[in-house]
């Protein structure tokens, strides 16, 4: 059944219709080459509280890394972390750019000079044990099912389905054939830039290109396929550009206090676009039915 | 027919042979995921002489300024394509990093600020018209039959096509999908960096990350896709580290100066790697019993 998770409804139909029109003779037919779809990670594919999970994958090395070296403590980011200091952390939550600038300072010194086997096997092995606080489950369990449904839908329709995070590409590479479904070329993200030497890519300290936040995620999609995406997912106000970008725009809501968070931090100038521009507002509570498809019904 | 322009011999039984390693149960096989092919394209799969077909777009598009423009004349690099600077043009043909500099420069000028739209559409122009001056045929027409052969019989077992080029991402992506059969996702190359703003991506001046040249190659393949590539195919000392990264190298000889050209400048590296490593070597005039294809037989 299509979209099975997804409560009958206007987000449904709205979905439905539109995919109808973009791949059937009309006005509003897409090319099957144009047909690109782009969704946001954190918050729009999974669960991004208390924070995007890649961060307590980080967190959790860099405390290994102060095990290991204790003088670390009294660096930053570090000491902000070791002692918990609220602005510091609603900084990364709010993806403030000045934290976020000094996380990634800490990103490039923690990794440069790890090759892609030895970055897969620390993300796996996160994957395998860390769980979300709240919800007592492993983060990767925690994996909208109706998203893949949608993924599902689009796939079924022509669409190539690209995942485009302000977090890390090769982060979320890792896992993105198993959970996603798509292949790591599909991921596109924030992203270190890697040397070759002697057979071996070996990641470096500098950023490629800017970070895959707000107009950055339009530009990195647009480096990666050519293209702007037709379809585009969401969850928050560095999405906007994106959602900007496609014709069609879905921005996920987090008022599901109950089976997941009620926030509308960081989301505040989304919603009001989504208001403004007639973009399609999923509400969890309302239109999704099952918010955690079980690993093995994937 | 499988490879139907490939004459029967070593050459072939090796990618035969190889395909079938590749995709059969045995030490030797590659799981679906990690099937990428990556292929250059000047002098892989096009005629490259007498220079890369890119620069002859380049060119005119400075020869329409220069003429909008006299004062142009006198400076570099216009200046050495209206005296026909040999030693300027050999080090376009060589990729010689200096003069490849220089023109970026240029490049990087003269096409700041358009949109995809607005290049697509001299792109277009300039493929519609544009003739291999000693073949008599458009540059589009001269695209190699018996390597879109090879591209079927990848595809045919699994294989993802990448063309990387150390020329133009954006420059390829107009006729990649006519020509190849493959998406723009699917076209590697040296970019620009493009800002997206109301809507619209703008190309800016600089590069985005490193050229896709010599180790840039694989740098590239690993950026686009989060692998290095299993089979690759070139035909020249830039492609070097491209087929050293991959499981097998195919090496375009152009050794056939009847149909084509016969030199091994800017090749004679990648022959002398090809002869130690064991990489396959096309002779284009023996292995090759077909050049070009007919568009329509395409």
């Amino acid at each position: 059944m299509v979209l099975a998770s997804w409560r009958d409804g206007g987000t449904k139909d709205a979905i439905v219709d539109f995919v109808r029109r973009a791949t059937s003779e009309g006005p509003d037919f897409v090319p099957v080459a144009d047909r690109i779809a782009a969704f946001d990670n954190d918050g729009t594919l999974w669960v991004e509280q208390p924070l995007p999970p890649q961060f307590d994958f980080v967190f959790r090395h860099w405390a290994e890394e102060v095990e290991a070296d204790p003088s670390l403590a009294e660096l930053q980011p570090y000491k902000a972390l070791i002692e918990k200091d609220a602005s510091f952390l609603r900084g990364v939550a709010t993806q403030d750019p000045p934290v976020i600038e000094s996380l990634l300072k800490a990103f490039s010194r923690s990794w440069a000079g790890t090759t892609p086997t030895e970055f897969d096997a620390q993300v796996r092995a996160w994957l395998a044990t860390a769980e979300q606080p709240k919800l007592g489950a492993l983060y990767k369990d925690l994996v909208y099912q109706p998203m893949l449904e949608l993924f599902d839908l689009l796939r079924d329709h022509g669409f190539r389905i690209f995942v485009c995070s302000g977090g890390g590409r090769d982060f979320m590479r890792v896992f993105a054939e198993e959970t996603w479904g798509i292949h790591k070329e599909n991921v596109i993200g924030s992203a270190a830039e890697y040397t070759y030497a002697d057979g071996t890519i070996v990641r470096g300290e500098k950023i490629l290109g800017t970070l895959d936040l707000g107009p950055g995620k339009p530009e990195h999609i647009f480096a990666q396929t050519g293209r702007l995406p037709v379809f585009a997912g969401g969850n928050a106000d560095v999405d906007i550009e994106m959602l900007g970008s496609a014709r069609f725009a879905l921005l996920v809501n987090h008022d599901d206090a109950e089976r997941e968070f009620a926030y509308t931090a960081s989301a505040e100038a989304s919603l009001a676009k989504a208001e403004e521009l007639g973009w399609t507002v999923v509400s969890m509570k309302d239109d999704w039915s099952t918010l955690y498809g079980k690993p093995e019904q994937r």
